[in-house]
């Protein structure tokens, strides 16, 4: 995945459709917690079982789209905060490895 | 980056720590909600104009660190489910180019 | 508002559409975040001034939804858990003013 | 559970501490997000199971603390907007009612 590329064209995107006055840091955060919350209701009555299945059943097109416009906020919202996305998840993979210590099994 | 790498590593983690019982499809898009929320939280009482500022705030490390706990449950979800990720986004993006024509601005 | 006679009459509801499986806790916390995700929909693109002007827009009757959908589903929740939202409410209002005092204007 | 004097106390409380001026919708929907997912974070990785046996658990006063604030938002939430919290779950019961006829079991 090419981040920069993607995040140079949905910010073209949103120039070419006058979205940019929209998003703020503040709305794109909402819409990314929105389209969660549209990933989540595809889930909520599941089994963890039957949740195990989702990508077998009629609502797996959904959850590809969901899962698509989740990253796609992130994408933008972390061009407009100007983070950077591969570093950031370095380093908290990082942390997260000398705070999470790998068990016997 | 290399999402196949990172989603290897982020599995491996999983692993070593006996999480896959808990790494249940419903269970991550909880977990992924939850994230998005958090990184919600922060911005819940600024402007729009001072979501603008976010990054030169003294929350600028904890946005970092949402934003990175997002990507890496999107991650681990979609490795779970089987779901191309750069397949969904570029699908995604053009059927929003179809869906939102451009405007003359 | 009449919580107990509420609650009763949700339960007998969900009891004669045979919707008591699926009423798991978890299940009612997702749901409950869904629907308030539903309602931060509707104000994820509004200005502050805008959001203020909702009930006067063509949203206003899927504001009042959201909400409805929001409290009948704390109801519930609230019903299977044996949490007595009255008490919980006086307990928080009270710790919060013990928490935030109040300031000179 | 008298609705109008929450709310009355709640407006003063706002009030007196200068809040008022973040209490926008838009804010008070992100609040009431934020607080309903934060009830989500303690049941993120329990079983269904285990989530019926929540109020047993060390977490239990969280879950209490939770319920409270999605309250207290919700209530403030439909003060600001001027609707009837009463009247707008009566009308949603009623027209569920008419929605999903109950079944033969």
């Amino acid at each position: 995945m090419n981040v920069e590329r993607l995040q140079d064209r949905l910010r073209q995107f949103a120039e070419e459709r006058d979205w940019v006055q929209f998003h703020t840091p503040k709305n794109l955060v909402m819409a990314l917690s929105v389209e969660a919350s549209e990933l989540l209701e595809i889930f909520q009555w599941l089994t963890p079982e039957e949740s195990q299945e989702v990508m077998a059943s009629p609502r797996a097109e959904e959850v590809k789209g969901e899962v698509a416009d989740i990253l796609i906020y992130l994408l933008r919202l972390t061009d407009v905060l100007g983070v950077d996305l591969d570093a950031v998840v370095a380093e908290k993979i990082g942390n997260n490895a000398s705070r999470f210590p790998a068990v016997d099994l």
